[in-house]
């Protein structure tokens, strides 16, 4: 049975580190199956890195690894960790990357350096700690092996907008490839509010629905990622409404 | 015997889209080989997808599985479909994109929601619905089992320039990571012209070459995609000749 | 046992070109593990790829095969080569970008077409020449079924800064994802001062750290790469310091 070690970065991919870490992994497990989610997350991101690291472990067969590396503190006092949620593991550093999993079932510290790459690059523990773990949790190494069980983890950034008087104030968290706006507004407060009016600057959409082709235009859906979104059908929403990351979005009962 | 599954769509890779997708196969077909062959289509370019989709067919092996996703009617009335090509499958949505292949053996629409992902995203069907489908043809599931056949999909969009009076009026459908310049003269109208000439604005190419590096600047050549393509040896021809996708190309005997 | 290939090229990952070349190794050999560690070495630059892939070789595990495609003279008279190093296998052009690679152990060119995809496209090698020969190393075959030793290769660019009276003159040769601006200043002429100055244009930075949050700001550090690197930790040194690729960088001692 070969094991999905799945890859979430802000590396980016013009550089070689992504691909050395995914070689990093094969190395140590060469039956595993690597797959490189996005190595997109923005430079130094951790709350929008934990939104999608969030969002991608439900897309994981059980038993899965995800290793997500946004890490500022690398090669610092930062330490590392290995998270057992929804029965995945995540692979990371402790600064929060990892923590907005639901279902955390146990976190343990990477204390154990015989595990990782002998004399490990100080600014790149992607390719030298937190990947070689992540081949041996594919190869069924147990945790306890590699790391000290630890109830003290850095929680993940608070991002998500709050409900307060039957309203949500949210912002756009990012622009996605197609130019459709994704929100810090959840799910459930989407489906908490039963006829929703989305407000972005002078522009209003009139009600949630189910998928773009819906005839309004713009349109709000709910993303793939589990946020409100706010897209323009065949075109880009950003562009069109002149929209960007960290703009106000109000959702509000009609 | 590991099948392989090659994936095309114009998800980009900044956003967790094309990963998920990925992983969405695996998670069905565990020993499948997954070849991301580029997600770089611009966005809801169905036409530019198509030649691509057809281009790449023939380079995967016999029995492979190619799943192809440029979707702007995701989650409305299209169809999804599997498409039996040149002894290749193709997976994806029912706007043309797939309909581009040569030897198409056999069409079916994708009926049986019971092999998709449980509540598939209405805006996301690469991940929960085409990709699901991928991993069990790659299983050898028949796609009778999923789908039934039918006989009018939408076909490809007429992109090809057509040869008139000797002549081929055509236009740059691509710039290439190179500043290539790609076209939509197909090989077989440069073959039928013993001598061409190409002209681009003001610029005049005269002969189309086996390769760069002969000797012309900037070169006429048939790319590796089975169009005509004009570049400019070890430069940018889009920068140095001023050229854009849209650009009028003309080729005619000398 | 599965055999990992790794590929290196200027292909970007907008068009098919680097996903055919890893399908068609996959073609050749289905159990093969295939990792794209970059293809966004910047377009024809023979030197960086040189740099990189001689940087990603001790990654990879013995045995691995490494297919690197920088090649502005595909189609012409150059030739391919297979390079045995470290106990890793290379596959690429003929044009300096395999060898620098530390501990060559033997040189073949590749003369026998049998081996190759018939009828090459002359614009594509790294699909239809040096991929399909990876793809019989990766099966075992021996390089001298598909190439003859030769010892006059030709050799990787002299791209590396030289030590006078003490001295480092180097520069800027890429400026990574993160806004890092790496130098062509190797990690043993940073070892041989003790103390060392680092000056970038009017920027005086003190001392070379181990590690990114050293306290100074911008912070020099020894990259994953093995060279000299100016960083601002949590932000982009290229933006904050409006330092380009090609800009000089000198290491002297305090």
């Amino acid at each position: 049975m070969q094991c999905l070690v799945a890859l979430i970065s802000d590396f980016g991919t013009t550089d070689p580190y992504a691909g050395q870490m995914e070689a990093a992994v094969l190395a140590q497990a060469p039956d595993a199956q690597v797959v490189s989610i996005t190595h997109g997350i923005p430079p130094q991101d951790i709350a929008l890195g934990a939104v999608v690291v969030a969002a991608t472990l439900e897309h994981l067969p059980a038993g899965a690894i995800l290793v997500a590396v946004v890490d500022p503190g690398v090669g610092g006092r930062r330490r590392g960790l290995i998270v057992r949620a929804a029965s995945r593991w995540l692979v990371g550093p402790d600064n929060g990357l990892l923590m907005g999993a639901a279902a955390v079932e146990g976190i343990w510290h990477l204390d154990r350096s015989d595990y990782w790459r002998a004399d490990p690059h100080p600014t790149f523990h992607g390719r030298d700690v937190f990947a070689p773990v992540a081949g041996h949790l594919a190869r069924y190494m147990r945790p306890d092996a590699m790391a000290s069980p630890i109830d003290d983890a850095i929680p993940a950034p608070e991002t998500m907008a709050k409900t307060l008087d039957g309203m949500v104030g949210g912002r756009i968290v990012h622009v996605d490839h197609f130019g459709n706006l994704i929100t810090n507004i959840p799910s459930a407060a989407v489906r908490a509010i039963a006829h929703g009016i989305v407000e972005l600057g002078g522009v209003r959409i009139d009600g949630v629905q189910p998928t773009y082709g819906s005839g309004s235009d713009p349109v709000a859906v709910v993303s793939s990622l589990g946020l409100l979104e706010i897209a323009v059908p065949g075109g880009s929403a950003a562009a069109n409404l002149a929209a960007k990351r960290g703009d106000p979005v109000r959702l509000r009962p009609a």
